[in-house]
C-alpha cells in the first residue's frame, strides 16, 4: 500500500484551534447525506431522557450512559456496494451495557446494526440454528446445553426494554453514528456530570467526502485503483468541549502494536481532556484492558478463576467508582 | 475520489492471453496468507462429493451445484483491523440454495460469515429476541407469529445437513474465498457437466497484495491517506477453463446504473464463456432479474400475486432446465 504522508511517527492535529475544528465538524455534517428519521429519533431520546431523569434506582438517579459499540463504516459510492469496515465486534459495548443496567444507569446503546447485542454474548454465533430442535410432533425443543444462556437473553432483554432502561439505536456509516451522536448529547447536555460518554465504537479515521463520491459503483478497469480518503474531522473534540461539556468521558484505544498504545492513550487523555481512556491490544483485549487517567494506570483483568466472567464486569466497576467521585467533585 | 486511469468506459482485461491469466492467479496464490483447515475442507468436500454423487435423488442423480454467496472482504492489515467490504446480504445464494435442494440437487454453500442462511430468510433481523418470549414459569415461548417460520427454518435446515445434501462452507475473505473456490472446483472437476458453479457472491475487485500490506494498522495523520489498490486476477476465467471446464456455469452482474447493467452481462458471458449472466441493478434485484444467454434475453419475475414469493424460485427453475438440456446435448 502506498501511503503517502503516513508513517508510525505521525501526529494527530488535534492541537489545531478548536475554531478550525468546529468549521471542519460543520462543514463535515453538512456534506453528509441527511440521516433519515432524525425527528423520530430526537424524540425517543427525549422522551427516554425525560422518564428516566425523573427515576430513582438504586439512589443512583438520573445517570445515564451513552455506550458507542461496533464498527462505522465508510462507503465508496452514493449507491452503496463497496465500503470500508472497521474491525469490531461489538461486545465490549454489548457486555459493557449490561453491567452499567446492573449498576443502576439507564443505557442509550448506539450500536452497529447487525452487532453483538447486550445479555446475548453468551450465545453461539447462529442462536437460532444451534440452540433449537423440532421433535416430531413439530414442537420446538431448546437444547438442554443452551438452555439458561437463552432464557437469560431473551428475558434480560425484554425487562430492560419494558423497564424502558435500555434504548437502542443502530448506524451503520459513519455519518449516521456522527449524527445520531450529536442528537445524543443534545438530550444529555441537560444532565451535566451525570451523563457519560463511553465511546467503545471504532470510528472511521478516513472518509470519501460525499460530494466527491461516486454516484454508482466503481467500474474495474485495468490497472490499479488509487483512493484518496479524507480524514474524518475530530469530533471528539468538539462532542467533548461543545456538545456536552460537563459529562464524565471515556474513550477507547485499540492498537496491534503494544508499543504505541500507551502512548497514544495518553494522548487522547490529554488532547481531548477524556477523564479515563481505555488501552486495548487487540490480541488480549478479552483479557485486560489498561484504564488510563490523569493520576494512574490500572490494568483491569478479568477474573479468570471464573467461568464466563468478562473484563467488562471489573471495568464498568471502576468506571461507575470514578463517575460518583467526578459528580461529587463537581457538585461540591 | 481520486481515480486514475479509471473511467465508465473502461474494458476488463479478460482478452488477455490465458497463460498471462494464469501466471497471475499462481502469483496471487503463492502470495495470499495459507488456509487454514485446508486439508480438513478438502476431505469434507471429498466425502460430501463421493456420497452425493453415489445417490439418485427425482432422477436427477450425481447433480451437486456450487452457489456462492455474500461479499469478500479486502484486509488492508495484516493484523486486521480495517477492510473494503461488498455489499451483499447474501440473500440470492441463501434462498437459491433452498431452490437447488428442493429440486433434487445437492450444494456446497460457500457462505460469508454471518450472512443469510438457507431456510431463514424470512426471519427478523434478531430472531432470537423477537421470535421468543419467556413466561413467568420461566418457559420459552415462541411468539405465534413467527411460529410457522421458525419452525420451517429449523427444521429444514437440520433436514439437508442430516441427509447429507448441504455442505456449508463460510469465507471472509478475498483470499479465503477464492481458495476454497479452487478446492471445491477439484472436487467436482470429475463431474463433468453434472456440476453447476452459481457465482452469487460479490467478490472484489481490487485487494492489497499481502506482502505489501501493513504489519499493524495504519495510523491516523495529518492530510488524507492514499491507497493503492491492485486488481484481483480474473479467477473466473481460470475456473472455467482450467479447474473444472465441463461444468455449468451462472454468474452475476449487480450495478447500480441500468445502462451499463445489460453490456456489462454480454460481455461477461463471452468473454468468460458463462452459460448463463444473472443481471441484477440494485434497486429492483428483489423483484426482477434479467437471465442473458447465447440465444436469449429473458426477465424473471418474482410471483407478485403471492405472498412471500421470491424472484429464486422462477430463476433456479430456469437454471435447473438450461442445466438438464445443456447435460443432454454434452451426453449426446
Amino acid at each position: 500500500m502506498d501511503l503517502k504522508g503516513f508513517g508510525m511517527d505521525a501526529v494527530d492535529d488535534a492541537d489545531k484551534l478548536p475554531e478550525t475544528a468546529i468549521n471542519e465538524v460543520t462543514s463535515f455534517f453538512e456534506s453528509a447525506p441527511p440521516l433519515t428519521d432524525a425527528a423520530e429519533t430526537e424524540i425517543c431520546l427525549k422522551e427516554f431522557v425525560d422518564r428516566n431523569t425523573s427515576l430513582s434506582v438504586n439512589g443512583k438517579a438520573n445517570r445515564v450512559v451513552c455506550v458507542t459499540s461496533g464498527g462505522t463504516t465508510v462507503p465508496l459510492e452514493k449507491q452503496c456496494v463497496r465500503y470500508i469496515d472497521n474491525f469490531a465486534s461489538g461486545h465490549r459495548g454489548a457486555a459493557s451495557t449490561e453491567y452499567f443496567l446492573k449498576a443502576g444507569y439507564s443505557v442509550i446503546f448506539l450500536y452497529r446494526r447487525g452487532g453483538c447485542q447486550p445479555f446475548c454474548s453468551l450465545l453461539p454465533d447462529d442462536p437460532l440454528l444451534e440452540c433449537f430442535t423440532v421433535a416430531d410432533d413439530s414442537i420446538i425443543e431448546m437444547d438442554p446445553l443452551h438452555a439458561e444462556t437463552v432464557k437469560k437473553a431473551i428475558t434480560e432483554t425484554r425487562a430492560a426494554v419494558a423497564d424502558g432502561i435500555l434504548l437502542k439505536l443502530p448506524f451503520t456509516t459513519i455519518f449516521e453514528y456522527l449524527q445520531i451522536l450529536q442528537l445524543i448529547s443534545a438530550s444529555l447536555r441537560g444532565l451535566g456530570p451525570s451523563a457519560i460518554f463511553y465511546l467503545a465504537a471504532a470510528v472511521s479515521d478516513f472518509y470519501v467526502p460525499w460530494e466527491s463520491m461516486a454516484l454508482h459503483k466503481i467500474q474495474s478497469a485495468s490497472g490499479p485503483l488509487d483512493m484518496r480518503l479524507a480524514q474524518v474531522p475530530k469530533m471528539l473534540s468538539v462532542l467533548r468541549n461543545e456538545w456536552a461539556p460537563m459529562a464524565f468521558y471515556i474513550s477507547f484505544k485499540l492498537e496491534t502494536d503494544k508499543d504505541i498504545l500507551l502512548a497514544k492513550a495518553d494522548m487522547a487523555l490529554k488532547k481531548y481532556k477524556m477523564h479515563m481512556v481505555i488501552a486495548n491490544e487487540l490480541s488480549t483485549r478479552k483479557e485486560e484492558v489498561i484504564v488510563v487517567t490523569e493520576q494512574e494506570k490500572v490494568t483491569v483483568r478479568r477474573d479468570s478463576t471464573q467461568a464466563g466472567a468478562e473484563v467488562e464486569c471489573p471495568l464498568v466497576e471502576l468506571v461507575v467508582d470514578r463517575h460518583s467521585a467526578y459528580i461529587k467533585k463537581v457538585d461540591a
